[in-house]
């Protein structure tokens, strides 16, 4: 098969490098076109780049010229890690182009015709796509979100508890450094410290979350009708996002119900099949003292949520720890996720992958 | 003045060393006293010691001997510093036999006539010590304690907002790895991670707290009406714990009001006047991202809560952080405060300080 | 291929545990008998455990029975993760029983008839087990060690440097908590702090070192002629240690010379071809800041040493940076690595695996 | 007495801000003009400052309106915090214009008629000034500067020992991240790690260390005729440079000769009696595992050096352990120290305090 060529946007930040790490052998994605600010544009990634992940950058990509943000590209599916201001405009320019855009940037998100997706919850919001299509004039192109970090873990917990009903949900997060990107949180400011602000994450946590969840309702999704508080902290671990949450279930289900509920959840075909799904999405553990954000951020290589700690709530009915690599799931690996589901789903034109070479 | 002198239990213990670090050159009391394990006893006490605060052990403490735990002691008042099991028992029989005991443990705390002060919230709870005489046939002696650590920011910043009727209350903390003690947390259990488990401790803020803001009724303390859920986790910061704290108040203050409920709030007289109480019990701080643990859990020499980030709650109604100093106004300071209060009501036997003595 | 049974003695330590974790799935070795203290012997190891690195224990382990100190073994092959005194003379009576013993403690590290085996180094130093059996009588046993995990980085930058003359050594190591076991170091201790003192490493690094790097004289081995200092600081990471070097070379090589030596070192036959053994041993970095603890602790899944920062030395004539992961490379891994290169001599009993196995 | 007005420049970096912290409550020295960037100035302090330091900014500073780095002004006697580029022309012109420039920039510290004064060993470096003056025609104005912060304990433990002859020295440091300023470090940069180079950090140690511990020669300073080797690493830490030291010293005195050394140095008079000056600059710590960063940065309220360790080296002849604040004593703090002595000594025109105003 031969692999279809994609871009990254914001190449040389935090989340464009794990977007190259982790696409570094992938079996259907080729990283072919590097894009970056001006200051790295027109240099060999490998020289522009401040690598700040583990080793250094891999060397078929270390090679590559890095492109401006205006340049053209060739490559059909593009990957964005932009902050938000160059994003709001540059990507709905390269999904009116043709391009297939997944964005990890908050910019678009709230959009109404596009999709925040994460696969094993609402793969069926893909369908935004078309409406997209229809609405926009575009063909090929489209523009397709994943969520901001802190939510997505909220969204993977809560999935399989939308049966139940879900009535009110109360978030406090402990967000790992690497959430702010590079260079980010000074160190003089979360060393033998606790920040208790994120800026901007509450609100998103109130409202991307009820959009994931939401289901359609004739052309445009509905979203959950929850009420949601969250409050977000900054706290001095390198990867890893721990979620305290409590929420309150109409249908008042015991725990061992909500326990076997979130063991058994999987995404809907053809999710499990997909080259970067977990095997399991939700890994409850079953330790008074789990998840952790250094032992269990890596379950599933970064792409499962741990879930711990289910246990009665005095004031919302029940309460929980979930735990996603922020980086991985929440960023980068996400958007690879849904990309692949695209594929799979017929988005990515003529670009469509043996769903039995998804087990090579 | 002649100085009283105390003792102090579990003195080659954390909280120990930090009753032993405040009380230098303390206006009213002088460490005569300490107290440690088997291990410890008839060592100097600074050879004994494994101090693990900065510095070194004062010197007037550090050529101390150590008295074993069954030892005879002659100080009336006496700090303790000691774990759970030896402290049961222990503090009893030292009250029985005409100490005034003020512990740190919670071995004792929410037995009904054992005073749980903090003495800008409940200074009236003292009288519970005339019926504790009354009823165990005490007549010098008496024991009182102070409250979890993580308690008692949240205690401290309810207090003036009793008023307004706190009918529920939901509380995250962020503990600092100070309040497990020495050795404590194991170094591989933190660095670069968050626990979100603290044994014991949800219990104790679902209960202290409400005793703590509770009322006299009749002869006994009527608790709190309020529906609490605490979730806590161990974070890797020295000292200083957070919380993150939701209320339902039946008054619906505006913020204002709340903002202005916590600056103005002080004890009762005499309270403000004793040697350890902070000039401003509670700190309001405007900025966006405070109180934060390193910068701000020194505030009014670790004796005061800082507070930040009223907002509402779309659950509960409002929603804000506290944050106090876990070692200092969480243990051993809180103590030391509780006994000064004693002084001045009198319970120290003759011991009686001018209140003039207090602003020398 | 037949898997060999292995045993791990120590196996719910933290050593213990890498080597359970790095055997999962090892092409020629499968852990068959776990090893406990006898709070652990009689359990099962998924429940004796306080698993302290990622994840959980595989399962294949988990449900295995943890047996006590004393038992009676039937694994041909033993890894040792134990504390010092049990190791001292368990270690010596399981190999006069017939066991072959790869042990990763300090306890029979110097005894003279040791091998302290880095197989790129010293593979030859392995003819030690010939003079070992011959001496004591043994026939199928043997004890081999690896060494303490600071002297490692050093023996491994130093070896294709021998050529040069190696007369001065000057090393101060930055040391990760991991090197301390679990519970090991109390967080209290390294939390924002440094603790320049390691207690027993200096000395082993100014001993153990000239042993590895030591060559046979007749039946024992010469140690290297080399006058050595060390100093040794503890650092709040969690794996990896970092050792600033400086030495003395009489043949006074160009720093080109140098690197090229490093890049170039492979160690002797069959060494590249043994499964744990990283492509490349040495790796230096041109990056004027690198190696970097987190950042490059598993270059080579933990079993390469990188190295950076080679410059001349006012004082010794040359000074660098080495780095290497403490507890893969430095312990469980190193031991493991070693029982390969027995295996492929032929010190394994009938036990020989198939060179060509050794790429599958 | 009235205090003398200072103006600080770079108010609102990370030194500035200590420079204000240090500032208050000094018996001689108010803080009247603070001086910023373009971005500052104009503004109040308080506001246009983001205060890293604990609490916040003192209010007598807070509502001092921000000057630009042009301004003219009025103040005798200017501390600076500015970063090297626009330290190196503003402060010259400061010190033409008559003002006295103590500063903490390295930009030009290394200009032979500049002293790089530490007062406890090199007091009589103030005779650069006369000379300075003569040499530029200024008759008010002077610039001294005080020395890098990791120099600076390595020069603090040298001062006693140089009667020894010192021939050697090889330093390897740990240095903590406030010695990079605001923000200075990226938290993803040393999180969990170690980066082992500190710009330019190693040829300052190699070069203001041996002027500082120079003697006049004539009209000029002759800079101590050591061979200096320097290993600088950055450290997770927050406070405190911590510096592995190896000397050797040609009279060889015995180890319990160096200790008293150290424990009996004074600086020459009136250095002790300065406001400043820690009751004793040298602490040795018998303890084996001292210094350490956090719990003896604060000794002599950051002021003193700790040390410890000290131990015979085989390749040099001794090593021991030393540690300072690098932000009080290695930045702020020193720069103070040095204008108390510039008083004292007659540079600040007509102001000269009352020896005895100092024990007040």
């Amino acid at each position: 098969m031969q692999k279809l060529d994609v871009a990254i946007l914001g190449a040389t930040g935090a989340v464009g490098q794990r977007f190259i790490q982790l696409l570094e052998g992938h079996p259907w994605f080729r990283v072919a076109e590097v894009i970056g600010s001006s200051r790295s544009a027109e240099r060999p990634y490998g020289e522009a780049v401040n690598w700040v992940l583990d080793g250094n950058p891999p060397d078929s990509v270390a090679n590559l010229t890095v492109k401006s943000l205006e340049a053209e590209l060739t490559s059909p599916l593009v990957f964005s890690g932009l902050p938000k201001e160059p994003a709001e405009i540059r990507e709905v320019e390269l999904a009116a182009a043709g391009h297939v855009v997944c964005t990890n940037a908050s910019a678009n998100r709230m959009i109404e015709d596009v999709p925040l997706l994460l696969p094993e919850t609402n793969a069926d919001h893909t369908r935004l796509i078309d409406i997209q299509r229809d609405k926009r004039g575009w063909t090929s192109g489209a523009l397709i979100a994943n969520s901001n970090c802190t939510a997505m873990p909220v969204v993977m917990a809560l999935s399989p508890l939308r049966q139940y009903g879900v009535t009110k949900l109360n978030v406090v997060s402990l967000q790992a450094i690497s959430g702010a990107g590079y260079p980010g949180v000074a160190s003089l400011d979360i060393l033998d410290n606790i920040v208790p602000y994120v800026s901007g994450d509450e609100h998103k946590l109130e409202t991307e979350t009820l959009k994931m969840l939401g289901q359609f309702e004739g052309e445009s999704i509905q979203w959950l009708d929850t009420i949601v508080s969250a409050a977000c902290t900054r706290v001095p671990v390198v990867d890893g996002h721990i979620v305290n949450v409590s929420i309150s279930l109409e249908a008042e289900p015991e725990l061992d119900e909500i326990i076997a509920a979130w063991q058994e959840f999987r995404g809907p075909e053809p999710v499990p099949q997909l080259p970067s799904a977990p095997e399991q999405p939700l890994v409850y553990l079953s330790q008074v003292d789990r998840p952790q954000t250094r032992r269990d951020r890596n379950t599933g290589k970064g792409m499962a949520t741990s879930i711990g700690r289910l246990r009665r709530c005095p004031l919302l009915g029940y309460k929980f720890v979930a735990l996603s690599h922020n980086t991985i799931r929440g960023a980068a690996g996400g958007s690879i996720l849904n990309a692949e589901l695209l594929a799979v789903q017929g988005y990515l034109g003529t670009f469509q992958p043996a769903i039995n070479a998804v087990t090579a």
